[in-house]
């Protein structure tokens, strides 16, 4: 039987299927993923949701997965990889604008970037691959095996943190003994992004709270204790405290404005989450008074670039070392990739469910 | 009869008078206003629109004014000013703040500033009054002697393209010949900030366009014409373009929610103009998804730093020698001081009313 | 007769000729010179002095001048110019690096990039020749047309501050009141850069002083006066005060030492003038330990991109029109294009040498 | 007997007593030290060579120290601090200056500030003594116990990656992936500042060499093998390689020109170490014209701020959980405090020589 195993979908139509493929690659660097993580952009996908989502050309298929640890099973010896070593690939893949030509393809310019599993390219949910070793970023931690799967969507968040120390430099924004401390800062959303931004949060030094609108379970509240975050029922009211740091995982107009209402002079607030079903919320006048009266700025921010992925092995490394276990715990599921039910069973205890190709 | 002529209001209850007032004062420097304009904050202060504004300590009434030109009357040698000198005196003045403690009151973190003719502190529009040199900034073209009138509300300008620079560092912004060349600016509002944003983006070089819902005066045009930009009447449609930079003078939730829909990657929103009576509008997730997607800042600003009042006063100098005619024509009206029906009353063809103090 | 008459030299021999050549060219704009500048590399070239300058490929001499204010004498529509437009063109030519890739050939991070009339590019003395849209820079003032000739050494002074902007970051390094004011800028030189140097720290509201190790004539010391510069005779003794930006434009070890002796904390030196023959000097062991404790940068910069073309261009608009008699006389010579012996001879009170080629 | 015990020193004139004093203090946070480092500021005041460090007022000694980690022997609970907690206190206290009020001491405008063990203040070399909360840094990691003495030479490398981060802004400097990798990183010098400054730039990503004038002992092999770093001995001939970061921590004039002169474009040197009594080098026209043509920068850098010390422990945490060993093998000595030779006699190598005070 030829081809190999992958998980694939029909983009942007939807749908999940495990199945023999056969895909031609003659990339320098052979690789097969370890593991591979399912996040809200593959069950958009599966749902039908994403309409920017669409097939490689001349393909009625795309193989899923952006979210991947990976070993390389051979390489040229030129590459500077070789056999045995792991890598997470990169998932964007550069067009030809001014900020693709850079190594910047997460601020891509004009659209024309690919994203492998998303946009045109094949994911890494397959038994094996080839990359080219530009994309590929080393761990060099051998602890990070398992956990290294967080690094894709952990670079979302070293990316977020550049971007606010760009930002903040409009004003003085730290405190007066030059740390961040006695800053507050507020994350939305209790999923996987959600936690990486309260721990990085949590490293810069705020006081970081991490919020939804219902009560949390056990093993959630366990990786708050151990990453020094508060959690916050916004459904049973929110503090009376000003905001510095706002990040937002939901995608939700409501939950957003209601927290920018909070928002202190000189805050930022990143808009990291999407979510277009959602229902519209009311932006005032008021709304608008308070951001120029504050002078407060607002980013959106997508995606990172290959700096960030290895800044995001460095920073598992050492929470890996330190809260072994509350990191760990991050990943609540492990699942065989044929076991595709996954994409559309939720799990509200669920936080990264890991599929196992070893 | 003692004391001095002025203009006042009850704040945040509103009205206004020309009256004879007794001020308390003991600055080093003696000042008379040349000319002293008015804005849309000193009309709302009038009709008891803005809640924030508030007299000073043991007054009842408030001195407006916070746009002017003034006269050097007396000065004691140590302040490095002398009698003659033409200044623009800063309006805002700090608290004790991190930000306000290195001259940036501007980015007050607390709001524990104050500023002159609205909170707490009487304003320029008076025969006379003593400031402290720190606060005064030297006009050192005598052309500027009218058109100066326009430094405060450049200032603003000014430190909203500071913000600009800052936050556009966040990606390769610029094009790919390094100039902002065919990037689309695009202001919205035709009051005296809508126009002297767009002459600072077309001073950078992008393409701007200045915006309405209507129709515009023939003077007006003629403005557009000197300064290089194109007027927009968007009640009959806005260009299939992308927008780099948007800077929106109006508040108005709705007007600015449209046009966000329409910029480009990593383009730059600056909201300036406040309106706390403005009809909300609706935000919805498919805008935050916009905003991500395409690594989109949204920036509030207000105020400005001397900094600011310093290069506002270059830029004017310069527009006014290359465009004397079309940068005087922004001072539609001159009253005396007197005829304080200008603070009620409304002329659709008016940008920048004057009081003549000389 | 074939051919156009050019000024050349063979480099990096040396020497210098006025004489018909003919060099194939077929870009779409087609250009004629006003006037052509003079400086120190001019002169560095035909003397033979220069080992990096090199002739283009398959010439056994290269056209010399890159200061030039230009008229467009044919232009394809599509090139955005038109027959009478008066340009100025852009020196540095990209080649393949990141910063080239990205309109910053300034700043090219491999040597790979050429120079008009200096490394491997005919340059602009010469009666015609054509060249690219995306390397001319519109003059839209018409007053422009002569003293237009200094953009291409302004440009340089302009970069040079925008890397100040960028290295002062590193602290706070403005006043208290968020301006230069009170801060000492020395300026080393009192050539053609060392005066626009001078002028653009005015500028910015540094106490400006400019130095030389001799007394200066009258026409410098008239400039001086019109841009509120003072001068200072070093031979005579340097005034007892910290500097806050140093700007070297002789390329003199010992000068160069000498005042960073007198940096300040947080201050900022910048070495742009060069002189590979000038004698060395020694570097302290106190020399480091006044820059390590003190926190201070030394920056090296050279060339500029386009952006600061534009930039440089609306600079010299404003001090042309505040300051018309002095600005112009910083042209202290015209000669004829034929009349080569202007680059050997050498006037001290000449400043900026033009050729007319109108 | 009255008192306490405390390595004493007469500033500047030098000398070292193991004895007992008494200071008064009256800080809310009681402490005494776990460890003290000793570095060559400590060995330079032993020997009298530090003219610019003096007594407290009024004492005829200074209580010497500047790297300590400490355990919290008392704290009013407002502080923020309980018994037991581990911190390491700020050497740098502010003065008055613009710098200083923003907790940024490090950038002290004008000199006025102290240095615990150096300038005008008590350091921690005695049993006990007190402090403020605001300059105390909470070790969190109980494994820093021991090798958190190093957090305070650590901080200064944080810093001067800060300031290599502003300064690198000003092209584009990182490779065209994003990351540093290909980019060279030369630090000369082996000391404890070396080793550090060497293991950041490994952490960046930079070809990170240790450079020094004769071959190195065993132990610092090993170091070098588990940071990923080569020695080179520069006294048998240097890689003909561009290096993109020097960072000197030898103070010595030659030995920084010679590596000048083999940095790339874009390139930055950072200048850390200091040494007044080193020889003087030349310094050459051509040494300019290269930092000139290719852009270069110089930096100093002396001290950091809190923000330093915060992020200085998370780097030592990590690392010290990858490579426990290594890290702790950089405290080569254990001592007494009583035992004051170690100030004044040397063994090459030595690293970190640590008083045990417990």
């Amino acid at each position: 039987m030829s081809g190999i195993n992958a998980v694939t979908t029909n983009a942007p139509k939807g749908g999940v299927r495990y199945e023999r493929v056969t895909v031609r690659e003659d990339g320098p660097v052979g690789l097969s993923p370890i593991y591979t993580g399912i996040c809200g952009t593959d069950r958009g996908m599966v749902l039908g949701h994403l309409d920017f989502s669409y097939n490689p050309d001349k393909q009625d298929f795309i193989v899923m997965g952006h979210e991947s640890i990976c070993r390389v099973t051979s390489a040229d010896s030129k590459t500077g990889f070789r056999e045995g070593d792991i890598v997470v690939p990169v998932v964007r893949r550069p067009g030809g604008c001014i900020n693709c030509r850079t190594g910047r393809q997460d601020n891509c310019s004009d659209g024309k970037k690919h994203e492998a599993g998303i946009t045109g390219m094949n994911g890494f949910m397959r038994e094996s691959f080839t990359d080219s070793p530009e994309f590929l970023v080393k761990v060099k931690d051998p602890a990070l095996a398992r956990v290294g799967i967080l690094t894709e969507p952990l670079k979302n968040v070293v990316k977020v943190f550049e971007v606010f120390e760009t930002v903040s430099r409009r004003s003085i924004y730290f405190s007066e003994d030059s740390t961040y401390e006695g800053k507050n800062a507020y994350v939305i959303g209790t999923g996987a992004e959600g936690f990486l931004f309260s721990m990085m949060a949590s490293e810069y030094g705020f006081n970081t709270s991490i919020l939804n609108r219902h009560p949390i379970d056990e093993n959630r509240l366990k990786i708050c204790d151990a990453f020094g975050m508060d959690f916050v029922d916004s459904s049973k009211g929110i503090p009376d405290e000003n905001v510095d740091l706002l990040i937002d995982t939901s995608g939700d107009p409501a939950t957003l404005l209601n927290f920018i209402r909070r928002m202190n002079y000189n805050s930022i607030a990143v808009m990291f989450g999407t979510n277009g079903k959602a229902p519209p919320a009311d932006f005032t006048g008021k709304d608008i008074d308070h951001i120029v009266e504050r002078n407060i700025s607002l980013v959106g921010s997508v995606d990172a670039a290959k700096v960030h992925y290895s800044r995001a092995l460095s920073y598992l490394s050492r929470w890996n070392s330190m809260n072994a276990g509350a990191l760990s715990s991050m990943i609540t599921d492990e699942k065989k990739p044929s076991d595709v039910s996954v994409f559309t069973e939720r799990n509200p205890e669920s936080i990264k469910i890991a599929l196992d190709w070893s």
